[in-house]
């Protein structure tokens, strides 16, 4: 550890790929910890598998 | 928050719209909380990634 | 399953009790499951432990 | 409860059948419950959803 | 990766012990991995935060 | 959403305020989010509640 679960709108894998590496830097950085010890899961869902406020995501065009 | 994460079998869309109406409703009335801080995730799981009792739901004529 | 696990702030034990039932009835009434099957996890977590807008909970006067 | 939820590459179904039947039995002999208590779940991610050491693991040929 | 993460009621120390051991071990030899790469995570809760078939744990004697 | 839960061993305040704060200014800046949208979820396990290589961590000197 650490691990850690994003929940997320489906992204580019070099927006993923990115964010990987600034999470892996601050915990680095602000937990002095080894890179290798932080692992990132991406689990994607789209607007039919996300509801907010109780509307679905794919129903919410503001969303 | 609060954060809503349901692991279930692949449900329609009309399903998912009427369950997410109906938590969010009960979170609404019963913590007193504006609708829009809810959110509810859907991980959507088939009988090929999810056992009971030591048996694949794929392989389980009963599940 | 379905599993459900709700990530919010600590709440009483009434409150818990009559969001349980209400969300595991809808359950029933949505999918036409036994309640049986329905498991609620409610995972609780004060403002040390959550962060919005990268500001942590406790923090933030208006959270 | 228990349910025991496993983030890790795709596997065969053969393999995840063997492991949940392995893990189901550790939990009955270990915890001295029935079998049917224990669910087990597989969130199957690949290299473009799962980074270590700030590197995606489609980005690194040693994983 | 694997990650494994295990949602439970409180056990002692030895049994989560023997558990992790067997678990890892079932990893180690169904998926053919180094022990090193397996983790599990015990998220603990008692009978005032987990709900069946609507009703808390706490609730029900026969739980 | 994005919606991030990081699994860690315990970590005063201080860091845990400066992680999330970088962590959600990567999301603003590479997925070009308002930081409103971030919400992160410190769950945090001590050495008796996690395993590595089928060892837990409380009896592992060199963790």
């Amino acid at each position: 550890m650490p691990i850690v679960t994003i929940q997320q709108f489906p992204r580019d894998l070099a927006q993923k790929r990115e964010l990987a590496r600034r999470i892996t830097e601050a915990f680095v950085e602000v937990y002095d910890l080894k890179p290798e010890s932080v692992q990132v899961f991406f689990n994607e869902i789209d607007g039919e598998g996300w509801a907010k406020g109780g509307v679905m995501g794919c129903d919410n065009a503001s969303t």
